[in-house]
């Protein structure tokens, strides 16, 4: 449950921002962004003023939202009629976050509200999000730790001859036992993600997902994740999932092979582990996010790796990492084009991978938090292969 | 994989279409309105003209674009300065779905693409989508078997005092490994759903979902589905569950009873075979989506069950079925407000439902098509409740 305090030091950040670029309110409609501030994801909508108190209006369902929500005004969503009279007629500029909402939203809202100006404060609010409060740096950590904990048990069940698709029925059934919440939040358009990834073979396959990893998927229709390949000995077996635990998503990848590994594979991995060693030793409040991004990129580069870094030759993710939260793809991203400095209590899933073509898919990720003494792992399972007898 | 004829037939109906509309062309940008007609989910974007052939835009990945789709013309993703050169300027007036593409998104092609007017077509292209193919029909009834045969297991491993995600997870175990596809896609603002729903006390708990039944979910910010409850004798479970095979979603509601079940929720369960048994019959070409909820809401009121009949009292859903394809929120709606004809090759997910207040949550649900002769059943798993032993 959110706290009252905790929901009144959300809302105070973002009044801070609103004010400092003139908008006079915020007004949002995504359920995540509504339960960061609101602590409820009913169907409702919230306003946050840059001055005052904000107001939830719900849809569906009202008792349920009463319960969770510290917000002290909760109403029911007000009639097409009764709605501009809610919000005050001097607050014309109004923020609504459009990398999100569809357009047919903003013109329900544009009509309801008329003569009011729309500006976009997506960028605010993922930055606002990017930070992480000590509950939420709690929160991210148990997901973690839980998510670590389902990770250890891979040796009892992976098997030889399995399909890539049970070892991720496998891997998510005992996710779902442990609490994770199975749907992944992700905010970016035109992604979808079902839990994660176990990929041996299919991992070879490039596809629409915004990673270095994406994996052959069980149809055209859902290319993405896990396929019917089998799982055979002496191939790297790649798992990548995300824990989703009271709504914070924890990322972490580990690497098994059942039999032996081929010495190029094996040296891509532990070029991978220097870099993600690189990458947490930089991640430090100020650091410039692409230049932790351009360190990684010629560390492979030196290795010679540099052309099957973070994706198959020609299908190459421009990232190494990506910040976490209550969605899988927030802020900051370690990627060319994002210059803005890291901040204390940031979280970012660091994840250094290779694909090489006719040999296989490898590499690490663990989540991190960013302090002074650079990044601060969030759960402690090694990161060494996993090696099963064959 | 979709073959070049099913494509051709897909895009010239939507050209009919598009002419009668004056709409020069449509540009959609949704991973699965490209799917429909490209064969494709890849990152991509589909402009089909009024008249002429489509072009397939592919940001990633190009190769695997090119290995799924029948269509003919596909090319990279151009860049800012030659995007507008790639389409035809005389085609001005552009559709657009805007009910479920972001503000950015709109934003970034009304620039790309200067001078041009763009209307929404997501009504057109909704209800192009409804009437399915034979091709179609046949996947989703091989959708509705696989689904049912995992619901016809669930004797084996339901037992009392597990929790509802203990049940959840076994069922969605059995799921994976029939291959079901993971992700559920819907289409409405602000709906999310994993998997669906297994419940029995936590199913009194209203919530954000559109439906009747939500569940009282793991955590405020994941409120839907099972949650820790304990699963305990002499108390309805329900299990509400999509099946996505090759992308095409199925939706299957069963009931079962460790133990004897209070004769109240009895007496609604078999009316709520009655109400699925008389929207059967209606749903023939030509009949009205309203009036066959209203007909469904009139039987549940003559037997008394009108106000917790889809849904607890005060937050009833409005509805009675739903189309299912590509995404489980499809057109027609059996609901207030709805009052086009149904037509054949239609299909319809029937979901009479009661949440009766301190007793529990009892109803049915299957997948039907629309022909002459009525709904037409998709799978043929029997409709009882399934009594086990305590």
């Amino acid at each position: 449950m959110l706290t009252k305090t905790e929901s009144q030091e959300r809302v105070f950040r973002l009044q801070v921002m609103l004010r400092s670029k003139d908008i006079h309110a915020a007004l949002f409609i995504m359920p995540i962004d509504v339960y960061y501030f609101a602590g409820t994801r009913q169907n409702a909508i919230l306003w946050i003023p840059a001055e005052g108190e904000p107001l939830l209006l719900v849809r569906k369902s009202l008792s349920r939202a009463m319960d969770e929500s510290p917000i002290a005004a909760i109403r029911p969503f007000p009639s097409s009629k009764e709605f501009a009279s809610v919000f005050s007629e001097d607050l014309s500029t109004i923020g609504m976050t459009f990398d999100a909402i569809p357009v047919q939203q903003h013109l329900f809202y544009s009509r309801a509200l008329p003569g009011r100006t729309f500006v976009d404060i997506s960028m605010m609010l993922r930055e606002l999000r990017s930070v992480k409060s000590p509950f939420e740096l709690e929160q991210l950590r148990l997901s973690a730790g839980k998510l670590a904990s389902v990770f250890a048990e891979v040796p009892q069940f992976l098997k030889a001859g399995m399909r890539e698709l049970d070892l991720s029925a496998e891997m998510e059934y005992r996710l779902r036992k442990a609490g994770h919440e199975g749907y992944v939040r992700m905010r970016a358009f035109n992604q979808e993600l079902f839990f994660g990834l176990a990929v041996s073979s299919g991992g070879l396959n490039g596809g629409f997902f915004d990673g270095p990893v994406t994996g052959k998927g069980l149809s055209s229709a859902s290319p993405h994740g896990a396929s019917c390949d089998e799982i055979r000995v002496n191939q790297p077996i790649l798992l990548d999932f995300g824990g989703v635990f009271n709504g914070y998503i924890s990322d972490m990848t580990r690497m098994f092979v059942i039999g032996t590994l081929d010495a190029e594979l094996q040296r891509a991995f532990d070029v991978a582990i220097e870099i993600q060693e690189l990458v947490r030793r930089g991640m430090k409040p100020g650091a410039i996010c692409e230049e932790l991004f351009f360190a990684a990129a010629a560390m492979a580069e030196k290795a010679g790796l540099g052309s099957c870094f973070m994706g198959m030759p020609g299908e190459q993710a421009k990232f190494v990492g990506h910040g976490v939260g209550l969605e899988l793809d927030e802020l900051p991203v370690l990627a060319k084009g994002f210059t803005m400095p890291l901040q204390a209590g940031q979280v970012i899933a660091v994840e250094p991978k290779f694909v090489i073509p006719g040999k296989g898919v490898i590499g690490i990720e663990n989540t991190f938090a960013v302090t002074d003494d650079g990044g601060l792992r969030l759960s402690d399972l090694p990161d060494d292969i996993v090696f099963l007898g064959a």
